[in-house]
């Protein structure tokens, strides 16, 4: 008993992980230039690559549509049924946060903001968390429009500013560049995520283990 | 300016509550035998008052059904859909929040676990919640398997047992009185808020604002 309680004190304090779905793990931009030009084939668009705004109808409301309804309905895109459930994976997102996951001393949670139009969206980030993480991710999946509120040692999310009800949150800010924010800089402590595919990830993951 | 950061920083820090949904705001007991009684009139039932356990079925497993598979069926009457939607509301708990969410210093936050069979459950969550509270209760609602997971100084909340990943929640849970609590010795440092309309919660949040 004396052992195991001195081994447990000796213990590394366990890294809590929180990750973002849309842009860091689900490809909302790239499902969304799809179903517009599926919609509009004679509308202008932007290319994923020349994204510049974190949201999607802040850049579009600028373009010259030649209906000018188009400004008012593409949100109805991603507010719209199935939307949310059929993005495609950000590749090598799904692999790194299940292998995350299996690291000794590291907890990981999905951390995702649903739309206020909640209706299909909501649910949708349960099936996709389901569908390409596995039931057990329904158990790690938290749904708020707010942040800071959730506990965490790393938030990894393409959002580069998050802000809410708590002025200084428990995670530190890892920004995972999407278009959204590939030629912003980086301010403050905030470190970069470029991708789940050159590995880097897990070096970024072992050092926040070693700072605890 | 001067002037204004010396009263920022002698201003105290603002209290994060976290409220429970079902049992806490929403009537899911009463609901359930209602439900349960218009679907097997002939069967035993278990009147509110009587219930002892968290969960419905750990009790009504015990009981002599005429047909035994109403003991698989049960689950079936609260994974439906609209039971959720169409819970009635603890007396005086909405108002209460509401009223809570004015008081100075106080930020409040719906906290509430969707079932593992979420399909109505998340969406139906919002949906209460909008309809009960108002459409701005949305960016105040989280959804999480795991409430250890979340910011805050207080969570009330019905059930007597919250475990999770984090060892320590930052939050000092306040068991709301419950069918399924009522006879529990409530343990270590814990508190109780019985109801919402003795007005007692009121004193119970100015202490612990005094206390922050
Ligand atoms: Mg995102
Ligand atoms: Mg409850």
């Amino acid at each position: 008993m004396a052992a195991r309680r001195g081994i447990g004190s000796m213990a590394q304090r366990t890294l809590m992980v929180l990750i973002d779905l849309d842009e860091t793990l689900a490809a909302f931009e790239k499902h969304f230039v799809i179903k517009f030009r599926e919609k509009y084939p004679n509308e202008p668009y932007i290319p994923v690559e020349k994204r510049n705004t974190f949201y999607i109808a802040d850049q579009y409301d600028k373009l010259n549509f030649t209906d000018d309804s188009v400004r008012l309905e593409l949100k109805k895109i991603y507010r719209s049924e199935h939307f949310f459930r059929d993005l495609p994976e950000i590749e090598g997102g799904c692999d790194a946060v299940k292998e995350m996951a299996e690291m000794e001393g590291v907890e990981v949670f999905i951390c995702s903001s649903p739309l206020f139009q909640y209706k299909y969206s909501a649910p949708e980030k349960y099936e996709w968390v389901e569908k390409h993480l596995g039931p057990d991710w329904i158990n790690r999946l938290i749904l708020t429009r707010d942040k800071t509120m959730i506990n965490g040692d790393i938030l990894i999310d393409d959002k580069i500013h998050i802000t809410g009800a708590m002025n200084n949150p428990s995670w530190k800010h890892v920004v995972f560049t999407a278009p959204n924010n590939q030629n912003m800089k980086v301010k403050g402590d905030k470190l970069r995520l470029n991708n789940w595919t050159d590995g880097t990830w897990r070096t970024m993951i072992e050092d926040f283990k070693k700072r605890l």
